[in-house]
């Protein structure tokens, strides 16, 4: 039997209620979007006042179409939406996205016309995303119903992070930053006011989506602390979950009510729930991001002792002073080499190269001197985790460092930092083709780093638990 | 009488010893940047093999030229290089760049080879920068001296940073990544080993550079803990120093030792000279620059009461949740409107936009409002200072945010976020061009607002003090 939440990820077809050639009205982009997407289902336009609409046939209402939809957009104000709702769930939509905000979030009477929607799906097979949210955005479906222009924002591609976000407009904006250096994503939904399906409805889907590698969420409050705690540590021994939580202070929980309608979660008892249940904690939307992708990409190191190699010095001190300081309680150490290692490294790099750790190749250091060194950091004992800088402004490395690096990251825990703009980006990007996690500045490669650690100290320790 | 320093920051004319047709060799990238920069005094290349370099004729040695030239590079080995200063301080040069490695930072036989340096020029009017360094740069005057070529690295043009590096990669690389939104700098040197020249001389020099707004410091090691406090007290009133120091944990600080031949600073030592000095203290690179660029643009807030405005909830609460919480001692506060503001903030913004603290303008919210709120803000007596987001990704933002911001920026302290990857880019540059300090995340942001207020309490408490 299909689970439910494919047809979310897949959806056979989808309608957009309030679609329209009007460039003012949500329903344009909408359409558009899931256009240019290359959705390969069916696309079904319901507006009474058009027959077709970008080149589709547009149809009255939902009862000219087939029932069971897999997918239904309601891109049309709050209380219409409502009311259009009752058609949905006659018509046994699956999912239906309710775009529109003015529900819980602006006071009782918002509450409400909210309330009004989980009675209209209680005891139906129809689910509801949202209201209040910019859509969601599934790449290897070809499936994008956001609400933004295209032109006014990029959207990223296949990848191996789900992203949950509460808020729509910072989840669209992260979205967009990732293209910068191509990073994809499995899924995004935005969650919205959650009249219905809830966070943990969607670590679900994502738990068991094989393109998602891990996991990552921003939420201002928790809708049930007690089902997320089980779910989170449930899933996050399979895959790694990583929650960024506003509102965590005082006038921070004040604006995220005015914001979603939610009441933000108490931050102590979120940190209990991140410590118990194995999710890892992001302090920003950055952060978010860059430990997704790290443990997307890379199983976490067996032990605290990571390796540095880098072609500029103050590189690699910087990266010493950064990964043997604490962030939220966790430091690295440096791995120290044996004198068989150290003579191994010694014949690789040149003579006035240092092959203590960090190890500094130089400014005349080159992608094969790289790889030769990478070789033997995989092969010791002395290492659980190698953070590599790839600097092509240094004359005699070029892009082949991206296969060696790649090949690396098969064999241990491997962190890259790239540090600068035109020939930086670049390989960024080739980088992120090879799936290898870079990260464009110390501080956000080692914090990855960092990251990785904790994820395997809390699958160790929860391993030795059961 | 014209300040020494002068000729290093705009000298009539530069000599390249070792200058070279071959690519292979320092002493043509040297003298192609050079030329490319655009330098408008003369250019003498020195080398015995050839006739004329790059359209330039070429002398024989030193002793070919006038006496007296303001800048000297020396591109060849460090024996060669420590010879041919001699030379040097017999016409008088007054300042010379000593490009090799090889000295201090390799041991005992360096060591002895850079006290030669000072012995050489002990008495004359010779200075000299090095050895160990990548050069210098100074965008006013079209000068370039770095070792790396153009096709490897971008070089930033003219801006208010002045930027001391104790390593050379990492300055170069900093460079680079800050062309990514055109920021500019008023000059950038590295001090490399330090045989003469130290960062004590190089703030002296940014500080009475009227192009320079902020001095910016990458530092291993200090060469004189008292020199160096008293002169940081000494400018830090007048222009905002930022310290990058590494080296702070043990291990650290070898990595330092063996890069730039420095016994690395203890870091309590050091956090005494930035608290009682009045300097403030960047934990990577990227922060580094950061606050550079906010306090060379912008005077620090009177006090801590700061508003914000946003087009997306969700970065409203994340800024939220940042600012007030501490950041090395630093909290801000969420300002507070009286209901005459309020009324008044209502009357500018869209029903459903909350008109607390944060402005959330939603994403209907347009550059009319946002211009207008911003002139309520300003005008506010409850305001220090503004965090505004530029978010392009809103339908109704456009670019003329921009003038709105700089506007905004002249009457109070200002400081912009942007997210996103497309349009953030060209806003972010359009920023830049303003000079108006921007920041492409929440915690960038927030963390360089941060900074401003940390310099505000050293100036009012140092002018309390005297």
């Amino acid at each position: 039997m299909k689970n439910l939440f494919e047809y979310l990820r897949n959806p056979r077809n989808v309608a957009v209620i309030g679609a329209s050639p009007d460039i003012r009205k949500i329903g344009n982009a909408v359409l558009d979007n899931l256009i240019k997407a290359g959705f390969s289902g069916q696309i079904f336009p319901v507006n009474p006042s058009y027959d077709e609409i970008m080149g589709l046939k547009c149809y009255l209402s939902l009862n000219q179409l087939e029932k069971g939809l897999d997918l239904v957009v309601i891109a049309l104000p709050a209380e219409k939406a409502v009311e259009l709702l009752d058609q949905c769930v006659r018509n046994l939509a699956r999912f239906v996205i309710i775009v529109a905000g003015g529900f819980s979030e602006t006071g009782e009477e918002g509450r409400m016309l909210e309330e009004q929607i989980k009675i209209k799906i209680r005891g139906s097979e129809t689910r509801v995303i949202g209201p209040n949210t910019v859509g969601l955005l599934f790449p290897y479906s070809g499936l994008n119903t956001a609400l933004t222009p295209s032109n006014r924002l990029y959207y990223p591609g296949k990848g191996n992070i789900g992203f949950i976000s509460q808020s729509g407009a910072l989840g669209l904006l992260v979205m967009d930053s990732i293209t910068e250096h191509d990073l994809g994503i499995s899924g995004f939904v935005n969650i919205g006011n959650r009249a219905d399906l809830t966070e943990v409805d969607l670590l679900s889907m994502f738990a068991d989506d094989p393109n998602t590698k891990s996991i990552v969420m921003y939420l201002e409050s928790i809708a049930d602390g007690e089902q997320f705690f089980s779910k989170v540590r449930k899933i996050s021994m399979k895959k790694p979950i990583v929650i960024l939580n506003t509102g965590r202070s005082a006038e921070a929980a004040r604006a995220a009510s005015l914001h979603t309608g939610a009441m933000a979660t108490d931050d102590r008892v979120l940190e209990g729930i991140l410590k118990q249940g194995g999710a890892i904690r992001a302090y920003d939307e950055v952060e978010l991001m860059d430990y997704g992708k790290a443990l997307a990409y890379q199983d976490p190191p067996p032990g605290d002792r990571i390796a540095v190699v880098t072609t500029a010095g103050g590189v690699g001190v910087l990266t010493t002073d950064l990964l043997t300081a604490s962030l939220d309680g966790i430091k690295l150490r440096m791995a120290t080499f044996n004198e068989n290692e150290k003579s191994e490294l010694k014949r690789h790099a040149l003579p006035i190269a240092s092959v203590n750790n960090p190890i500094d190749l130089t400014a005349d250091g080159s992608t094969e001197a790289y790889k030769s060194i990478l070789n033997i950091l995989t092969e010791s004992d002395s290492v659980d985790g190698i953070i590599a800088y790839a600097l092509p402004q240094t004359p005699k490395i070029d892009v082949n460092i991206v296969s060696a690096l790649k090949e690396a990251s098969g064999k241990k825990t491997l962190v890259v930092g790239v540090i600068g703009y035109r020939l930086a980006t670049k390989v960024m990007t080739e980088l992120e083709k090879a799936k290898v996690p870079a990260f464009p500045s110390v501080r956000r490669a080692t914090d990855a780093m960092k990251a990785l650690y904790r994820y395997g100290l809390y699958r160790r320790r929860y391993q030795n638990d059961s």
